[in-house]
C-alpha cells in the first residue's frame, strides 16, 4: 500500500463522504441488540442504508449483496456459532470488505470461538477500543510483545489507552491487510504502514452506550465506497466532529445522543476533510 | 365491505383516535430487535399498550388476550420458526385482527416459509413498502401482472413508488378481506374496494430506523378499536400529521424521531381527522 | 437487620451516589431486547456500568466478575432456560447481590419455570410493579393472603396499587432477606422490616417503554455499592427526582426521556438525600 500525505488522505476522506451521500449504499450488520438501533441510526445519517440479520443464510445473502458488512459480537446468541463463520467466510470469498468489533472479547467461550473461526477471513477494518485491540492480536497470535502481558478488558470497557495498543493495532493490520480503528480519548488508525491519531469528540461518548458500536456500522458505510485506511479515517472524523459539535449543544448524554445523530446528518465533506491526521509512519 | 365517503371515514378514524386514548388497548408483538423500542414508544405515545414476546407460548398467549397484534419478520431469530406459524393460527382461530409486516421479504429462507405458512391465517392488515407489497402479492400468487416482473425490496428499502404497488395492494387486500397500507412519499391505503392516497410525513422519515415498523405497531393500537381500513387510515393519516410537524421542528434525525414521539403524543381526532383520502375506486 | 431513621437512610443514600460516581461498577444485565439501550444508558447516565449478555457462560463469568447483576425477563429467548438459573446460582453461591424484574409475570410457561427455579437462589432486590409483585410472591407461595386472589398484571402493566402490594412486598422481602421496590405513582421500598413510601416521578413515565426495566438496571449499579435497601431507595429516589425535573422541561414522552436521561446524569448527591421517606414498621 502507497504512504499518502495527510492532503491526499483528507480528500479521499471528503470523496468517501460525498460518495456515501450520493449513492447511499447498503451496509448489513450481525450486530448486538443492545446498541442496533443507534447503529442503524447512525449509518442512515452519513447517508447508507442498514440492515441487521441473524441467520446463517440471511448474513451470507445479505454480505454477498451489500457493499461491506458489520460483525459485531456485542450480545451472542446461539445461531451466531453458525451465522458468522460463515458471512465471514461469503464475505471473504466474494472479496468485500468487512468490518469487525470485538465487543466482549475475552468474556465467554463462543467468542473466543468466533474471534478464532473468522481469522482466515481477515477483517479488512478492526474497530475496537485499545484492550480489545491488544486482546485480539493476542488472540490471533500476533506477537505484539509486552502488551500480551496486561490485563483485558472490563466487560465492554477499555482499560488501556491507545498508545498501549499501536503495536497491536499495527500487527493486526498487517495480518488483515486491512486498517484497525482503536477508539479512544484520542483514536488511533492506522493500516499497517501509517498511523494517524486523530482529536475530537467528547467524554459524554463514553456516557452513551453505542458509540463504539455506531462507528464501527458507519465505517462499513465508508467501506462501501473506499479503501480500509480511508474509511476507518473517515468515519472516525466524522465521529470526532460530530462529537465535538452536539457535546457543545448537549445538557447530558440523553440530548447529546440525539444531537450527534442530527450533526452526523449535518456534516460536509469538508468538516471531515479539515481533520488534522497527525500521521507518522508505523515501526 | 361497503363504500364509505370521505367524510365517514374521517369520522370513523377520530372515533379510532379517541377510543384508544379512552381504552389504552394492548397491540403485543413478534417484531424484530432493531427498532422494538421505537414501536413500543409510539404505540404508547398513541394511547395503547406494549408487549413483546419471541416463544410460540407466548406468542399465542398474548395474542388470544390481547385486542390486535403485530408480526414483524425484520430480524427473525430460529425459534420464529415456531412462534410466528401458531401465533397466526392462533389470532385467525379467535377472530382476532392482526397487521402484518413482511419487512426483508426475499432475505433467506426461513422469512419465505413463514410468509408461505402464515397465507392460511390471512392478516387483517398488510403494512409495508411498495417493494414488499409487490413481493408479497407475488409470494402469494395472487396474479398482479407486470409487478410481478420487477426487481424485489433492497434489503429493507423500497425499490418502487407506492403507484406500482397498486394492483398488488388491492389484490392482496381482496385475499385477506382486510386492509393494505403502502408507506411512501406518497401513502396508499386499500380495502380492495376503496383506495385511498394520503400526503405528508417527511423526508426525514426515511433517515430514522423503524417509521415503517413503527406505524405497523400503531396500526395494530388502532385495529383493537376500528376495522383494518380504519385502522390503517388512523395509523397513517397520524404518522403523516405528526411527522410533518415534528420535521417543522426538528434539526436532524435525532432531533426528528424525538419530537415525533412527542407529535404522536399530542396527536388530538381532529388532527387526524382533517387528513384528505383522495378515495377512488379500486379497479 | 438494624431500623434505620430516615435521616440515616437519606445520609446511605447520599453516600451511595458518590460512591457510584467515583467507582464507575459494572453492573451486567441479562434482559430483555425492547429496553436494553434505555437500561444501558440510565446505567451509564448514573456513573455505573453496562454489560448485556444471553449465553449461560457469559452470564455466570459477567456475574462473578461484576458487583451486582440485573436479571429482567422480558423478552425470553430459549436460551434462557440455561442461562438464568445457572447465573442466578453463580450469584447464589458467590453471595453476589442480584435485582429481579419478573416482567411479564403469568405469559407463557418459560416464565414460570424460571421464576420457579430462582426461588432458591434469592435476589437481593425485587423490582417490580404492585401486580408482578403481588403474582410473585404467590407464586413463590409466601401466603399474602386476599391478593392472590386477585387479577395478575394484564401483559406488563400494573392492574393494582402499590398499597395493594405491600403485604407481598414485605412477604418477599422476608423471604429473600434482601429489599422490594414496588414502582407506582406512589412507590413502595420494604427489606421486611421497615416500608418507605417515596413521592415524585411523572406520569409520562407510562409512556415511555423501559422506566420500570432502567430502575432495575440502574438499582443493581447502586447494589453494587450498598446493601439492598439503600439501593432500592436511592435508585427510586434518584428517578423520581430526574423523572419530576424532565416532565417540567419536556414536551412529550420522547422529550421526556432524553430529557429524564440528561437529569439522571445531572443528579447529585444532595438530590437524592433531600427525598422524603415516610417510614413505617412492616406489619
Amino acid at each position: 500500500m502507497t504512504q499518502f500525505s495527510e492532503a491526499e488522505l483528507q480528500a479521499l476522506m471528503a470523496k468517501a463522504v460525498r460518495e456515501v451521500r450520493a449513492t447511499n449504499p447498503m451496509a448489513p450488520s450481525i450486530t448486538n441488540t443492545v446498541t442496533q438501533a443507534f447503529v442503524a441510526n447512525a449509518q442512515l445519517a452519513v447517508g447508507g442504508s442498514a440492515a441487521m440479520v441473524y441467520l446463517p443464510d440471511e448474513g451470507q445473502a445479505v454480505a454477498e449483496a451489500a457493499g461491506a458488512t458489520y460483525i459485531n459480537l456485542g450480545t451472542l446468541m446461539p445461531v451466531y456459532e453458525q451465522t458468522v463463520p460463515v458471512t465471514a467466510r461469503a464475505l471473504h470469498e466474494a472479496h468485500k470488505p468487512w468490518v469487525l468489533d470485538p465487543v466482549g472479547i475475552g468474556i465467554g467461550s463462543l467468542r473466543t470461538q468466533l474471534l478464532q473461526a473468522v481469522r482466515p477471513f481477515a477483517p479488512t477494518l478492526v474497530r475496537a477500543n485499545a484492550s480489545e485491540v491488544i486482546a485480539l492480536a493476542n488472540l490471533w497470535q500476533l506477537q505484539v510483545g509486552e502488551a500480551g502481558d496486561s490485563d483485558g478488558p472490563r466487560g465492554v470497557d477499555a482499560t488501556h489507552g491507545v498508545d498501549a495498543a499501536e503495536a497491536a493495532a499495527v500487527a493486526l493490520a498487517r495480518f488483515t491487510g486491512g486498517a484497525v480503528a482503536v477508539s479512544g480519548a484520542t483514536d488511533l488508525v492506522t493500516d499497517g504502514e501509517t498511523v494517524a491519531r486523530l482529536k475530537g469528540g467528547s467524554p459524554l461518548m463514553e456516557c452513551i452506550t453505542g458509540s463504539g458500536c455506531s462507528l464501527g456500522g458507519v465505517a462499513a458505510v465508508y467501506s462501501c465506497v473506499a479503501d480500509p485506511l480511508v474509511a476507518a479515517l473517515t468515519a472516525t472524523a466524522a465521529y470526532n466532529r460530530a462529537g465535538s459539535r452536539a457535546a457543545a449543544r448537549a445538557d447530558g448524554p440523553g440530548s447529546f445522543q440525539v444531537t450527534f445523530l442530527d450533526e452526523l446528518h449535518a456534516l460536509t465533506a469538508e468538516d471531515v476533510a479539515e481533520t488534522f491526521l497527525h500521521l507518522h509512519p508505523a515501526e
